[in-house]
C-alpha cells in the first residue's frame, strides 16, 4: 500500500462504519488462517503487518496527534469482533492500544505529542512490559535525571516484534513502581520469546530482559510515588475492558463455530428420532441456553465502555466515585463474559459431537484461548470486589487490576 | 384528591420525571404494607386505589385519546420498581396496561377512542381474561351481528375489582377464538375470587363466569380466524415483557432486602474471624454473584423495551422478521430474568442467615412471587425458541407466548 | 396401646426390618396431615405421641440400658423417610437422638444408666438447649458442687414439649461453656413457644428461660474446660449427620411429589406436541437432572453414617485423623445433600406448572423448609473445610458444627 | 519378563490387594510419559506392551479358561486409577475388557474357550470394530456357513496393534448387525491410524477397512436378527462403565494435579492477603466445592459396579427389569461423572492460576481428553432415560448405548 492509499484510508477511517468494514476484512483475512497459526504458535509476522497496514492502530490516538480519536466504544467493538476468530492476535492490536492509553494517561501532554506522533508517522507498534507483580525489574536513579533499569520483566504482551515499550520498574527505596516508555530495539533490551502457554499462543508474550538500560526523564511517565488522579487510574479499566471484549469475542466465536459445525456437519443421535441435528429438541434447547450466556456479556461490555468514554470525557474533573462506577461496570461485564467464554467454548461439543473433535479444525482452540486469558487476575477477587460494593457501597481501591 | 389536583398531576405526568417520582412515592406505599398483604392474600382494595389515584394507569394511552402516551420503555421501568416491593400489584398494574395494548393493537381506531376516553376520563380499572387455554368460554352468534358468550374462563389476572374487562371465548366452528371488551359488570358475568397459590397472592386473579351475555359488533375486537398483522401480534410480546419486568424486579427487591439484611442483622458465623457479616470474604464474594444474576436481566429488558417501542413506531410497516426481533430480545431477557429471580430469591438466604426466617419478615415472598410468577409458560420453550433463532435464523410463531 | 403391646413392639424392633416397617407407617401417618401442620404451624401434640408410640425414641439407645441398639445408619436412613413427608417433625426425632447420643458421648458412664433407663421406661422425649452462640445462659459455681444457671437460650430445637433437656451455660472466667442434662419441667426453667420462621415450623424451636436454675454435679456432662476426646467430639458430627439427612429426605420428598403431580395432574404446554406432560421431552429431561442431584446425597448420606458407626465402635480407641475422616465424609455429604435439597425443592415447579401452586398443596413446603433448615451453618465454611483437606490433609477442627 | 515370572505374577494378581499394587505400579509407569505422549498422539507401543506384561489383560477372563476371574468392580477400580494419569491408555485396557465381555456375553460356551484360552496363553490384546453407526461394513453370507464382510468402520478404538477384533457388519436383509470376532492380522483387514482427535489421542481409534474378509460360522457371536437376552444385552451396560470410571478417573487426576500445582506452585494473588495460595480462603472453598463434585462420581460409579457383577451373577436368570435396574444406575453415574470431568477439568485452572498455563505441563489435556471422550454419546438423551423412569417406572430399551 502506497502512503497515498494509506492517507485516503486513514480519511475514510474518520468514519465509523469504514472503520467497522476495515475491522470486519481485517477479521476475514485472520480467521483464513487461524487455525493454522493456533497449531504453530509463535510470532504471527504477516498478521501483525495486516493490522498495521489497516490504519486501525491509530483508532484511539487523539486527532491531534494525527490519529483517528475514536471513542473506546468503538474500539471495543471491533476488538470483540477480531477476538471472534483470533483472540490472540485481538490481544497483541488491544495491547497496541492499551499502551497508548498508557501514555495518553500518564504522560505529560508534551509527551503524548512526543510519542503518538511518531507512533502514527511512522506506524509503530507498541508492546507491554508493564507486569506489575514483577519486581525483579529494578530502577535506580542516573545522576542524570534519568534512571538506569535492570532485571527480567515476564509475561509482556505485544513485546516480541513491537516498535515501543511501556514498562514498569521497581525502586526499592521507595517500594513503588517506575513507569516510562521507550523505543524496543533500546540498547540493552532483550526480548526473549519464551510464552508458550497451550492458549493464546501468538500473543508474543515473552520476557523483556534489560540489562543495564538507560531510560531518560523525557521517557519517564509516572515517577515512583506519584499519586495517580482517579482520570489516570482509569488506565486499568481500559486493560479490564480489553479482557472483557476478548473474553465476550471468544464466546461469540465459540458459539458462532458452534453453531456452523452443527448446521453443516452434525449427524442426529439415533434416538432423537430426528434426520437433522438442528431439529433435535434438546440441541435447540441447549443452544438457547449457550446463546443466553453470550448475550449479557455483550449488552454488559458496551454498556462499560460508554461509561469509560463518559468518564474519560469528563477530564481531570473525574470524581472518585465516578472512577469507581465505571470500575463497577467493567466488574460486572468482566465476570459475566469471564463464565461465557469459559462455558460456551467448552459446551459447544455437547452439540457438534465427536466428529467435531478432530485436530484438523481446531474447535478446541476456544477453550484454550479462554482458558489462558481468563487467568489475568482471580475472578473471585472481582466477584469480591462486586460485593463489597454492593453491601457497602464501597468502590474497588484502584490498582493495576481494579 | 380533587379533580383539579389530578389534573395537575395529570399534567406534570406529561415529565418522565415526573412519572419516575410518582413511581417511586407509590413504591414506598406499597412496601409499607406489602408483609402484611402477601400474608393475608385477596383484594388490596386500597392498594389499587393508590394505583388508580397516582394517574398511572394512563400511562401508555396515547394523547389523542387523553393518555399521557409515553413509550414503553418508561412503563416497564415503572413496573420494575412496583415489582421490587410488591410484584403482586405490579402484576395488577402491569395487566391494566395489557388490555390498553390489545385494545390498541386489537381494536379498530373507532374502538381505541369508545374504550380509551372513558378509561381516562372515568379512571377505568382493566383486568383480563384471555386466557387463551381455557376453551371452555364459547362463543356463538347472537344474530344482530353481536355474539353470546357462555362459560368459565380460568387465570383472569386482575378480574376481581376491575372496571373492564377483555376477554377470549372459543368459537367451535372456527377453531378460533374471539377476543372483545366488556364492562366487568355487564349482565351475565360474574367474577369469583378463587385464586389461592402461594405466591402472587394479590393478583385478583379469579375466575370469570359468563352466563348467556350479550356482546355487540362494536365491542369485538379480533372475530374468530381474523390473521393478525405482525403488529398487533406484538401484544403478546408486550405480555412477555411484563413478566421479564416482574422477574427482574423481584430479582432486584431480593438482593436489595438481602443485603439490606445483612447489613443491618446478620451475625458473623464465628468461625470467620471478623466482626461484622459484612466483612465475611465469602459473604462478599456470594453478593457479588447474585449482583451479576440481576444485572443482565435489567440490561436485557431495557434493551428489549427500546427493540418494542421501535417497532411499534414502524406501525403497519412492521415485517414479520422485524417482529420477530423484537420477540427475540423479549426471549433473551426473559429467559435470564426467570433464572435471575428463581436463583437471587433462594439464595440471598444463604447470606442472612438464620434470624432472617422469621416469617414478620416475611423474606420468603420474593421466591414465592417469583416461583409462582414464573410458571406462566415453560422456559424450555422459550429456550428452544432461541436455540432454533440461532441454528435456523428462523423467528418465534407468533403465538400468545411468543 | 397397652403396655403388653408396647413391650411386644419393642421386642419387635430388635429387627431392623420392623424398625423399616414401623417407620413407613410413621411416615404415612405424618404424611396425612403434613400440609395442614405446615400451614397451621405450632406444636405438634399428636404426632410426637406417635413419635412416642413408635417406640423408636429408643432406636439409639444401647440394649445395656433397655435400649434397641441400633447402628446409627438405621436411624439415619430412617430419618430420611421421615423427612420426606414431614421434616420439621422428623427433626423433633432427630433432635431426641442428638441427645441421648449427648448423653452417651458426654457423660460417665453412671450417667448413662442414670439418664437412659427412665428415657426407656418412662418413654421420655429429649429437647435441645445447647445453642452454643448464644452466651446470655450464664453458669456460676453454686458451691454445692452444682451450678446455677441464670438466663435465655434460643433456638431450642424440640424443648416445647419435651421431658427432658440438654443444655450448654456459659462459665465467664474459663471462657467456656458447661453442658449438662435437666428434667424439662425442672423448677426455673420456662419454656417459650416463640420460633416463627416460614419453614421447619413444627420444630419447637422455642427459647428456654433458666433463672436460677439449680443443677447438681451428677447432672453435669462437660464442666467447664474439659478437653473432650476425639470420640467424644463426633457429637458434632451426629449433629451434622442428622441435618444431611433431613436435606437428603425433603430433596426425596420434593421429587416424588413433583413426579406424582407431573404424573397425575400437569397439563402438556400447547407447543409440545405431546397429549401427557410426561412424555415432554423437556420434562422427561429436566426430571433426569433433578435425579442425579437427589441420588448422589443419598449415597454420600449413607457412607457418612457407615463411617460414624465404624468409628464409634472404635471407641476410645478412635484417633483424631480417624475422627477427622468421618467429619470429612459428612462434609461431603452435607454439602451435596444442602444443594439437592434447595435445587430441588425449588425446580420441582417447572416441570408441574401453575396449577401446582395452589396453597392448598403446599407444595412449596418442601423448599421452605430445606431453605429455613440449610441455614444452621455456612455452607461456604463446610466448603472452605473441605478445600483444606484437599490442599494440606487438614481435618476440621472439632467445634460444634465440624 | 520370563515365562516363569509371569506365572509367578499371575498366581500373585489372584489376590485383589496384587492386582491393586500392580495397577499402581502401571499408573505411575504411565504417568512419566503421559504428558510428552499426549502431545505426540500416535500408537503407545511401549505402554501397551507394560499392560500386556502387567498380566491385567487377563483380569475379567474367568478363572476356567485361564484367567484371573475377578468381579468387575475390581477391574473398574483399577481403570478409574489408570485414567487418572492417562485416559488414553485406560481406554485401550477397557476396550481390551469390552471385547473379552463381548465374547463372554454374546458367545457360545464353546467360542468362551476358543477364544479366551490363547487370549491368556499368548497374550492377544483385543480391539474393538463394532461401532453400530458406521453401516458401511457389509456382511452378506458366503455359502459356506460363513460370511464375506466388506467396508469400512470408524472409531474402532484399541484396533490399531490389536491382535483381535470384534467387529459388527449390517446384514441389508434383515436391517440387522452381525457380530463377530477375528484376528486383527486376518486376510483383507486393513487398519488405519486416522484418528486425530484433539484428546484421547492414543487410544489407537483408527479406521479397519474390511476388503473381501472371510469370516467362519465359529467365529460369528451374534447372527443379525438374534434376540439377545437382558443378560447378554448387559454388554452395553459395561460399555457405558467404561465410560464413567473414564471420566471419574479424569475428574480425579486433574483434582489432583490441580491441588499439587497450587499446593507447590501457585503464588498467591496480591489482593489476597496471605502468603501462600493454599491459605486463600476463595482457593479453599472452590477446592471444596471441586471435591463435591468428584466424589460422587467415585461413589455412583462403584455402586453401578457392584450392580453389575450381583446382575451377571444371576446368569440366565436376570430379567429385563433387573437389567434396568442396572442400566438406572449406570445412566445415574454417567451424568454425574461426565459433568464432574468436564467441569473439573475446566475449574482447577481458576485456581492454579496463569503460571500454570504452559505447555511443558499439558495441565490442558485432562480437559481435552474429558471432552473428547464424553461425546461417545449425547448426556441429555441418559438425562431423558432416568427422567422417564423416574416418572413412568420405564428402564432404557437395551440399545449399543444403554
Amino acid at each position: 500500500m502506497s502512503n497515498d492509499n494509506r492517507n485516503a484510508g486513514a480519511a475514510l477511517l474518520a468514519d465509523p462504519a469504514e472503520v467497522d468494514r476495515t475491522t470486519e476484512a481485517l477479521a476475514h483475512a485472520l480467521d483464513e488462517t487461524a487455525i493454522a497459526r493456533d497449531q504453530r504458535g509463535g510470532h504471527a509476522h504477516e498478521e501483525r503487518k495486516l493490522l498495521r497496514d489497516s490504519g486501525l492502530l491509530k483508532l484511539t490516538i487523539p486527532r491531534e496527534h494525527g490519529g483517528l480519536g475514536h471513542p473506546y466504544a468503538l474500539f471495543f467493538k471491533g476488538l470483540r469482533r477480531l477476538a471472534q476468530v483470533d483472540s490472540a492476535l485481538a490481544h497483541v492490536y488491544a495491547f497496541h492500544h492499551l499502551q497508548v492509553a498508557t501514555v495518553l494517561l500518564y504522560g505529560m501532554p508534551e509527551q503524548h505529542a512526543q510519542f503518538l506522533r511518531p507512533t502514527v508517522d511512522k506506524r509503530l507498534f507498541w508492546g507491554n512490559a508493564l507486569n506489575p507483580n514483577d519486581k525483579r525489574t529494578l530502577a535506580t536513579p542516573a545522576g542524570d535525571g534519568g534512571w538506569r533499569i535492570q532485571g527480567p520483566k515476564s509475561y509482556c504482551s505485544g513485546s516480541v516484534g513491537s516498535d515501543m515499550l511501556t514498562f514498569s520498574a521497581w525502586h526499592e527505596p521507595s517500594q513503588a513502581l517506575l513507569i516510562a516508555a521507550l523505543p524496543s530495539r533500546s540498547a540493552g533490551v532483550t526480548i526473549r520469546s519464551d510464552w508458550d502457554a497451550f492458549g493464546q499462543k501468538q500473543t508474543d508474550s515473552g520476557t523483556v530482559e534489560f540489562n543495564a538500560v538507560h531510560v531518560g526523564d523525557h521517557e519517564v511517565l509516572v515517577r515512583p510515588g506519584t499519586v495517580l488522579s482517579p482520570r489516570a487510574t482509569l488506565r486499568a479499566q481500559i486493560a479490564q475492558l480489553i479482557l472483557v471484549n476478548l473474553y465476550a469475542g471468544i464466546a461469540q466465536g465459540a458459539l458462532a463455530q458452534g453453531l456452523r459445525y452443527t448446521r453443516e456437519s452434525s449427524r442426529p443421535f439415533f434416538a432423537s428420532g430426528v434426520f437433522r441435528a438442528v431439529d433435535d429438541p434438546y440441541v435447540q434447547q441447549r443452544y438457547g441456553e449457550l446463546s443466553v450466556r453470550v448475550r449479557p456479556a455483550e449488552v454488559l461490555a458496551d454498556i462499560a465502555a460508554q461509561g469509560l468514554d463518559q468518564a474519560l470525557a469528563r477530564g481531570d474533573a473525574l470524581t472518585a466515585a465516578e472512577r469507581g462506577d465505571v470500575a463497577i461496570a467493567v466488574a460486572q461485564a468482566k465476570a459475566v463474559a469471564h463464565h461465557a467464554a469459559i462455558e460456551v467454548s467448552s459446551q459447544i461439543f455437547e452439540l457438534t459431537g465427536a466428529g467435531s473433535t478432530t485436530a484438523r479444525l481446531g474447535l478446541d482452540r476456544f477453550w484454550r484461548n479462554a482458558r489462558v486469558h481468563t487467568l489475568h487476575d482471580p475472578l473471585d477477587y472481582k466477584l469480591r470486589d462486586l460485593g463489597r460494593h454492593a453491601l457497602l457501597g464501597e468502590h474497588p481501591a484502584p490498582t493495576s487490576y481494579s
